[in-house]
């Protein structure tokens, strides 16, 4: 396999393309809040496709927002080697997750164009829309719809907490685009993300050769009892929703438990009403988040989930309606987009560790259309969705660097198999 | 003690009051959400104005917005008998909590005028701000004030969810009046009031006879954890507010049942950070209810509170903030006041009981500074804070016409001990 070892990406520009994005949707507390849709989404989008076109890329977008910025090859026939990630952030979000994905591969357009380097596939760097699923769930909404799937129609539907729906939202910030999205071939597809784990750093290790995305479960759950006075209502007289729910937070994470050590179960969102003082809550709403590398071991989880939920409503003298609204498979990514990370990685002197995702990417939907993997770098304390979320200069200089050869190796090794 | 026993108020013409007023924040449930000092508040307390006026009364208004309808005595020089109660809901309130204790009070000046009839003392209607307490805590704001227990600087401080202070909301609503709260003296104060709870109708009870009110404490917690990634932080390494709040949610529960069968405890609002899907949440804010009719076993459910939450609060790698915001002591109404509404069912031929409201109600803080008691009518399966809220238009006239009796009754006796 050739590998273009005399070529590196700028650490410093890098670090600087970084520092100056994280100015747009900047928190207080030094961490971004770029909700999808919003317009502080559409001001970094702007910003983006500016730079992409001056680093010599000629930008498309399909109708679900994606962007899509291509730097030519020699054989423009051939489908894109692509570098993506998102751009959107949570409500309290960091300045990496996401974001350095794509502004790596941003760095990759510049250090080509500098150094004229000439690949025989064109290099795509791609913004996905609404990677994080915070306002518009579930997540990963827009590469789903690009891998089939969700339905474009389906993901139009999908409503903030506010009821704006996904399609209106897309329209009023000007980015459906002509593209119908699917439509898009790619040659392959590569992502560079913070692990947003605790392991990297624990190992000491600079690079994580990701070879899969565990698998995920989405849930709502709506509770209803009654709501009555909370002081001249007796306790053995009520159906209390929030008291049930309660329950029903304490079983999701004894589900996760029993299921150690890979299994994951969270409580994020919890709604209840009227939400008043002195009154006893007559409906809650909240949601489910389990993870498991095995989607079998996920099965259980979701039994175990119906069962004591509908145990807990039935001794809490409340109703609940339990919806699961995704259902992510686990993904194993490309061998050889896989061991092209992990050669890169040990060519260029940095301590690694083959790693399954822990988190929903971009990438686990396109695999199922395109060769996919990731790299991983570490974040400090493993923090992520955290406004203090933060990674080390040269740990994102390596990934990036990682990125380029892995990119550059695949350019080669796709074109051997190319029809002469 | 000399009855007007021939007077009798209008069934109908109060009923059909109730059901006009009803219309102002009419929800589709059938219910009323009239939340205080907002413009729905202001149109209700525009119609009461007039509707009184009408009825020969003046009306004055403090500067902590409560309204005062009087009709002249014999003897103007003498304070009057009030009739008091609130025309503010719950975000999902009923029809009669607090309004038919107005509206009575209404009809009571209608009769009075219809008649002829002539009292010693003046006869005044209150309808007191913001005693619901669900936009600004704590409940009944502003008898509180009337009756010192709150400074009104401090009233006007209080701010709701949105941080919209009190005093702002008042002076927006064009409700901040000429005289000083509390200023203004009471001879006595009489409260029509549904029961709120289970035991009239269980009972068979069309009368509560109400010889105090049971203590009250509220609280507000601050839970803080840490907000992480909800895929790749492992079950042993969270720091979860909201699983922490489940269980905090069990203690005040189980601190209730402790202390049955008068003791209740209830968390009504919860708020969650940042309440997204796939993030653990970092910090929790809820409030607490305490209630019961023994000071002395509040105090033990306070320190059961606090001890027990910051147990809690260890084992789940987190910490509570608990602050009392609130408390009420238990009160105890005026042996002649109750006495003559105790005397006026039975004259009226109602089958009644002594009963300890479990609600807050402004009586309980205008017991301070003058004679004061209340009138329970039954609700339907005890249901109240409810749109499903209801009462028979019997049972509300006959806690009507024993209002009427009880007034005019402490009227004449009143009288007899004023010099002459």
């Amino acid at each position: 396999m050739s590998l273009a070892t005399n070529l590196a990406i700028d650490p410093a520009r890098l670090w600087d393309t970084i520092t100056e994005t994280a100015k747009i949707g900047a928190t207080p507390k030094g961490g971004v809040k770029r909700l999808t849709l919003t317009e502080l989404d559409a001001e970094v989008r702007r910003w983006f496709i500016a730079a992409c076109e001056e680093a010599g890329a000629t930008v498309t977008i399909d109708d679900m927002g994606n962007i899509f910025a291509r730097r030519p090859g020699r054989d423009n026939s051939l489908a894109p080697i692509a570098i993506g990630s998102h751009l959107d952030t949570q409500p309290t979000g960091g300045k990496f997750d996401g974001i350095i994905g794509v502004l790596s591969g941003l760095e990759l357009l510049r250090t080509l164009k500098d150094s004229g380097y000439e690949t025989t596939h064109p290099i795509e760097v791609i913004d996905w829309t609404n990677e994080e699923g915070s306002r518009f769930a579930p997540a990963m909404l827009s590469s789903g719809v690009f891998a089939g799937v969700f339905t474009k129609d389906w993901a139009y539907a999908r409503e903030d907490r506010a009821g704006v729906r996904f399609g209106d939202a897309l329209g009023e910030i000007g980015f459906v685009g002509a593209e119908p999205c699917g439509q898009h071939k790619l040659a392959a597809h590569f992502e560079l993300h913070i692990e947003q784990g605790p392991i990297l750093e624990a190992e000491g290790k600079i690079i994580g050769v990701v070879t899969g995305v565990q698998g995920m479960r989405w849930y709502e759950v709506t509770v209803s009892g009654n709501d009555s006075h909370a002081g001249s209502t007796p306790m053995t007289l009520r159906r209390d929703a929030l008291l049930a729910t309660a329950r029903m937070i304490e079983v999701v994470h004894g589900i996760a438990l029993e299921h150690a050590p890979h299994a994951v179960g969270t409580v994020g969102l919890i709604e209840a009403r009227p939400n008043s003082r002195n009154v006893i809550p007559g409906e809650t709403f909240f949601t489910v988040d389990f993870r498991h590398p095995d989607d079998s071991v996920l099965a259980v989880m979701e039994k175990k989930l119906k069962e004591r939920l509908a145990a807990v409503a039935d001794a809490s003298a409340v109703t609940a309606e339990v919806t699961c609204i995704w259902n992510s498979p686990a993904v194993h990514f490309d061998a050889d987009c896989v061991s092209a990370v992990r050669q890169a990685a040990e060519q260029g002197g940095f301590p690694h560790r083959d790693i399954i995702s822990g988190a929903g990417h971009d990438s686990a939907y396109v695999a199922a259309v395109a060769p996919t993997t990731m790299v991983f770098v570490p974040c400090a304390g493993g923090v992520s969705h955290n406004e203090t979320e933060s990674a080390e200069p040269g740990d994102v200089a390596a990934g990036a660097n990682v990125l380029l050869q892995a990119v550059l190796a695949m350019d080669a090794k796709l074109a051997e198999r190319e029809p002469t």
